[in-house]
């Protein structure tokens, strides 16, 4: 059973407050030079078929309004 | 500056119920055979000195007692 993980980001132009409040606190810890910080979500799973992880990312796993994703399998980059 | 990636995940043993939620979701929307999801945060910026990033994440991006982390650099993996 093959593993896929999908990587979720906010879109370009889309507010990314978590981004924000990461880039304004790693000057208060220390650590200078981090810009464009954005983040997103990480969802790995087992699949049967993963055929089906473009139907699933746009129905459950993202919302394509706000987000973009990108599918990874195992080994290899199919999306 | 070197755009970089970290995937921060529940350590294996740690419950996870955004993934869970998943795990129950996709079935109800005619999804099946995805089994063991796990949902972790992507963090993605540009550096001026990666050697930073592993401090980074120890203090501020992962939450090292329950995640775990994994830094790759643009086009290449450094831990």
């Amino acid at each position: 059973m093959p593993r896929a993980r999908v990587l979720i980001r906010p879109k370009t132009g889309i507010l990314d407050p978590q981004g924000e409040a990461v880039e304004r606190a790693l000057p208060a810890l220390g650590f200078g030079g981090a810009s464009d910080v954005r983040i997103g979500r990480l969802v790995e799973l087992d699949l049967d078929d993963a055929a089906d992880l473009d139907q699933m990312c746009e129905r459950l796993l993202a919302n394509p309004l706000i987000e973009d994703y990108e599918i990874e399998l195992l080994d290899s980059v199919v999306s």
